[in-house]
């Protein structure tokens, strides 16, 4: 199996470099600027570790970097190993980050939420990959096709909406459940109790589009609820304001009649 | 089993008295001002339908109104049987709005999402319920007692909140599933491919709290992706504002190490 060096021990790195392990791939290096994250990871797939970027090893078949999108660029100009194949996992860094830098380049990007202490199934990930040249393509399909059955092709520019959206579904949802425990904790009521709802709302978009699944006071241009609810967020934070702009957004689409 | 009047239709309706009916309840009449909604739920439960106010039987035991907010207090007025339980299933509605019209009345509000075309399971939803008197809170009890096992008391304040929190955590979450489906369909991508990214968004807060679970370019601050972002956003609607106020509030949550 291909050499392999992980760039970056942050919470992708930490979830893809056990699995690839797993999976066969001879992982002989991480590099981290954090020392402790770097030698963490290491020890537990039995690699190397390095904190110096000149002590990256030259000789592997690949470079994996799972960084930040500010990091990538200047890492991908200085590791130096111009014949082997250079890999990111951003959803919004461009293919073409490596041009210059590599002969063989590519994107190896799971659609999924990586947290430290949870758990994921990789076989359920969607993988999009993209390779500047056959060689790339054939070697990041098959890297994502040892975890994963959902592995399709996709550009940049589709692999940067992909991600937009994304953040949409992930990340702005979940600061939508980090309001609600807020709220919730103000009236001394757990979080937990939401659970079964929040399954539902999830569980209503496997049968039903998000437009057809859509339900509440928004939808019903009940403003009576509406302005109840506004009195209840004045003075915190920017929540009126996200309330009243959410509110209007479902509205809007919804009078519309815009199922998209 | 007490005799049941349904005042309203609607999707909470459409759920709610079914499941009673299945639970022995004797549901004798449907109200609602749609006739064709009228019809259909009665038929479904083996009961009478009325679209006339004046047409409701004053000799049953409960009156249940799901109805909109809007609809509830002139409804709350109109039906005349004093000495019946009369119960409202709005999260936003005081217990109040019976006061005056009835001797005992209540609260029995679920904390789900109703969709006509989607089955609930009973049994895993949260009833909050609240009586003016110890007649209307035993009564309560034991009819959402017959539905599901997790059944509390909650004032009408609690409730307000509660109700609030829902709709950040259910309704608005759906929108952003909505606005996620909308761009990747201008990408030519299936939405379905977010379906492993939202189960996990869901399973994480099973585990850790939303706080704990983060992640994304926001918590990051990763001003070189949320740029990149906004630029994919302009022109639509309200979303570049969206997504600027949900960037800042997650960076001011965690940046301040608020965990809520």
């Amino acid at each position: 199996m291909d050499k392999v060096i992980f760039i970056g021990a942050g919470n992708v790195a930490c979830h893809l470099a056990p699995a690839l392990h797993e999976a066969g791939y001879d992982i002989v290096q991480v590099f981290s600027r954090t020392e402790p994250s770097a030698c963490n990871l290491a020890e537990q797939i039995g690699a190397r570790f390095t904190t110096a970027l000149a002590a990256i090893d030259p000789t592997a078949d690949v470079y994996l970097y799972a960084v930040t999108d500010s990091a990538l660029p200047g890492l991908a100009a200085r590791v130096n190993a111009p014949d082997a194949l250079h890999l990111h996992t951003s959803g919004s860094t461009g293919l073409d980050v490596f041009a210059g830098h590599a002969r063989h380049f590519g994107v190896l990007y799971p659609l999924q939420t990586f947290s430290k202490h949870k758990a994921i199934r990789f076989p359920e990930i969607n993988f999009f990959i993209e390779g500047n040249d056959d060689f790339a393509r054939r070697k990041v399909r098959e890297m994502a096709s040892t975890l994963s059955r959902h592995v399709q092709e996709l550009d940049s520019a589709g692999r940067k909406r992909m991600h937009l959206a994304a953040v949409f579904a992930c990340n702005f949802t979940n600061h939508l459940y980090e309001i609600a425990a807020e709220l919730l904790a103000e009236a001394g009521i757990d979080f937990r109790v939401m659970l079964p709802l929040i399954d539902e709302t999830t569980e209503k978009i496997k049968t039903l589009s998000p437009y057809e699944a859509q339900t509440g006071p928004a939808v019903r241009n009940d403003r009576n609820i509406t302005d109840k609810h506004l009195a209840l967020l004045a003075g915190k934070r920017e929540l009126e304001t996200i309330y009243c702009l959410l509110t209007d957004d479902i509205h809007a689409i919804h009078q519309k009649g815009q199922n998209p």
